[in-house]
């Protein structure tokens, strides 16, 4: 079994990322900027907009975080949004999720100009990575295809079972995973709460992406021998040996299926940094468009 | 076995259609107005764009049928596209696809106004329609769902495998049934020429979706008994007793497969005709939009 290393792929990709930024300021050219909207104070999203403000100034990218209150009225948070779409130095923005009930996401997403949607949720560019066109690809499954890409897997008439069909994962997941492309041209079945005989199905799986937020839940019964597998899920379960009190679990117990797996993504460590090295990707771009 | 009728479903659909044109003209409104490019004498495409503009004859729609010579220049065609994009007579309009090669399509696709784009093919409309956001599903996709809904087939929890990935059927159609709504909540898989072993995933297939463009090429061998089978080929095949010297095959081996399945669509008169009414759906939905 070979650990599909995320910090260490996630690392190496930076380096290329700040050699790109060193160039860019060498020829004068302004620097990325990437900004947060973070509503509220909810633990995991402080957290995550955290890691993703530290990766911009370690790279050199400037970074605004934009905090409002759990309060702030829709219509004032999408005036702001608008503002960032005017705003010339901005080359990309997020809008952190979750929002508070009052809120609705949809709106919210609709509402990021489409070339400075680096989340790549916009609908023009859930479409355009659907029809193989230049977009944003969603930071995760972006993430997942580059590591995929790192350890030469291959995925050329592999079956992929992807579990589970969010907007952000699961359905961008398959689509890109089905695509005449590498990482890519896999037969592909997508299971959610819904299918059946989840089981039987990923035993099939040559590749499985695990996407359902449930901790733990995949085990050696859903794993064929040989398989590769990536974790997306990370879950804080409660753990008194810890001194933070809790322990993060992916959605695969890593224990149980480490010796029957070729390869696997560790929680944490694996998809997470990924992710976030994604998402300064799409960055970058957004402001090489710009320029 | 029951027959998936389209011809018959289609009739339904279009009496209904009437009827909200009736209602329409009685309040003064003014009628949908489907226009409809056509480049070139490319036999098959003049047969699909005269069905289409039949079609809204019959229903009470203005329609418009514009020729161009087969040596127009992408440059030109884009201008026209930009016309009709500005005339606020026309409703909606298509581009008949394939164009001379000298033609990229995928520009044309990106230059039609996605409120106008009733054939649902430009991203913003893919995209939408894959996070679940009312659209313009392509004709294809859209005729299907109708047709599994008037017959209510089960759709919920049933593995349906998809064979092609194309813009236009195969990959929507994946999106489609898997999506939390009715017909939907499938297990999907998508297969493509990548694919290893096509027929033993058929086989598994409560819903066969079949989207190739070779003829007759499932026979009994890749159906489950009692599946659903859905042929969206159309292929002309010569055949010297008939008159007009060919017959219409699906990419379904009809005789072959008709006593294993539950349900079936006919190739002619099942998926065709069900296209042709999704588009005039989206056309009298983007009339109704712009009202």
């Amino acid at each position: 079994m070979e650990i599909l290393d995320g910090k260490a792929t996630s690392a190496k990709i930076k380096e290329e990322l700040a050699r790109e930024v060193t160039a860019l300021k060498a020829s004068g050219g302004k620097m990325p900027h990437l900004a947060a909207i973070l509503v509220g104070n909810n633990g995991a999203s402080e957290t995550y907009v955290g890691a993703k403000v530290k990766a911009c100034e370690k790279l050199g990218f400037n970074s605004s975080l934009l905090r409002f209150e759990e309060s702030i009225s829709e219509a004032d948070l999408l005036a702001e949004i608008e503002k960032l779409n005017q705003d010339d130095d901005i080359d990309g923005f997020i809008v952190q999720l979750p929002l508070p009930k009052h809120i609705d996401e949809m709106k919210v997403t609709l509402a990021v100009d489409p070339a400075k949607d680096v989340d790549g949720f916009h609908p023009e560019n859930v479409g355009r990575m659907s029809i193989g066109l230049e977009t944003f690809i969603p930071a995760t499954p972006f993430g997942i295809l580059n590591l995929l890409k790192e350890y030469k897997v291959e995925t050329e008439g592999k079956h992929c079972v992807v579990m589970g069909r969010s907007n952000i994962v699961g359905t961008p997941m398959s689509i890109l995973m089905s695509r005449n492309s590498y990482p890519g041209n896999c037969t592909v079945t997508m299971v959610h709460s819904r299918t059946k005989n989840i089981k039987e199905i990923c035993q099939d799986a040559d590749i499985l992406i695990v996407a359902l937020g449930r901790a733990e839940m995949v085990d050696a019964s859903y794993v064929k021998e040989g398989a590769v597998i990536v974790d997306v899920g990370i879950t804080r379960i409660a753990d008194d040996t810890k001194k933070s009190g809790f322990r993060l679990a992916g959605d695969v117990n890593f224990e149980a299926v480490k010796d029957k797996c070729s390869f696997i993504t560790p929680v944490p460590g694996g998809v997470g940094p990924m992710t976030i090295t994604g998402l300064m990707m799409n960055t970058l771009q957004a402001a090489k468009r710009k320029a």
